[in-house]
């Protein structure tokens, strides 16, 4: 997605090896129009496959899901990394490992969202390690869905998230692919 | 706003003494067009106010002020409930307890996006108890910006939130009020 190109090079920064800031305008403060052209740009993508919802996971996956979700006109469902007195009924729960928290947590989805008839589109803002992309696809199959695929706005392709994804028959869509980040210059992979 | 009573009235559910749950379109399953209509309905309330950036609090805040911020034409800014490694450069930060999961939680707003020239609407889900509130206004000042009022979807007019939020100087817009909720009943304050 060339526009999306075009604002990490203009306002992410590579913050040391690996490491790439999009924090002002993708998951800290949030650019509401680039969230709806990245929505359309899904749509666009996965528009064939007869999604009936969408599935992200708190909380950066949220600004975006939502465009996604308007573009689709389906429901938006999110995954929460913290049980509430409001969650009630039976729970569809699995374990995501975060590296950029150094922590473990569980993630919750009411089972009542994910039914039998579902065809889910997963949507989040990074592909890296890919560890709550998996831990979503499980959420999708516990609750008896199928898995049309996700939707991944900025993919590091150093790291071993599609490998993993694929590896469990995902089908990844990433707007953004990144070879690598090094001596604070970004490298597309369509670039190399 | 008589489309979301409505919407209240036929998919909210009054779950016991006071609680209402509306997991099936505002905080967990979402529904992107009552969303995107949310957000037109709070430009037209503070259309006149200059707003610059719109703050809410992460989760469930997010797929509302996000479509707040695109009716304004202005970026959208959510306080974290935890600090990750992608968060550096000076923080802003408070404690808001959260009486639905029985905890306090630090929040926190990379100070960069709080400035001294911004103008800010907070936007939440609910306002209870008005902690949330009350935290993100703290934000706000520590910033040093100013603080236009607070967009609330639903507002319990039976917890203390409203009457805490303007003894510190809030001006609170709730789309829908709430008086009671009883015998499985949610009344709505006008109706009173």
């Amino acid at each position: 997605m060339k526009l999306l190109k075009e604002r990490i090079l203009k306002d992410g920064r590579a913050a040391g090896e690996g490491i790439l800031k999009v924090d002002t305008f993708l998951n800290h403060q949030i650019d509401p129009e680039l969230m709806e052209k990245i929505g359309e740009e899904f749509y666009e993508k996965f528009k064939d496959k007869k999604i009936t919802k969408i599935l992200t996971i708190e909380a950066s996956g949220i600004a975006i899901a939502v465009f996604v979700a308007k573009a689709f006109g389906v429901p938006l469902v999110f995954a929460k990394k913290t049980l509430s007195k409001n969650m009630d009924g039976e729970i569809l729960s699995t374990s995501v490992m975060s590296y950029t928290k150094g922590l473990v947590y569980i993630i919750n989805v009411a089972k009542k969202f994910i039914n039998k008839d579902d065809n889910i589109l997963l949507i989040d803002d990074f592909l890296a390690n890919g560890s709550a992309l998996l831990g979503l696809a499980e959420i999708v199959q516990l609750g008896g869905a199928d898995l049309a695929g996700a939707g991944i706005v900025i993919e590091k392709s150093y790291q071993p998230g599609r490998k993993r994804a694929e590896a469990a028959g995902i089908d990844v869509c990433s707007l953004v692919e990144i070879e690598e980040i090094k001596e604070g210059k970004v490298v597309f992979k369509e670039e190399n």
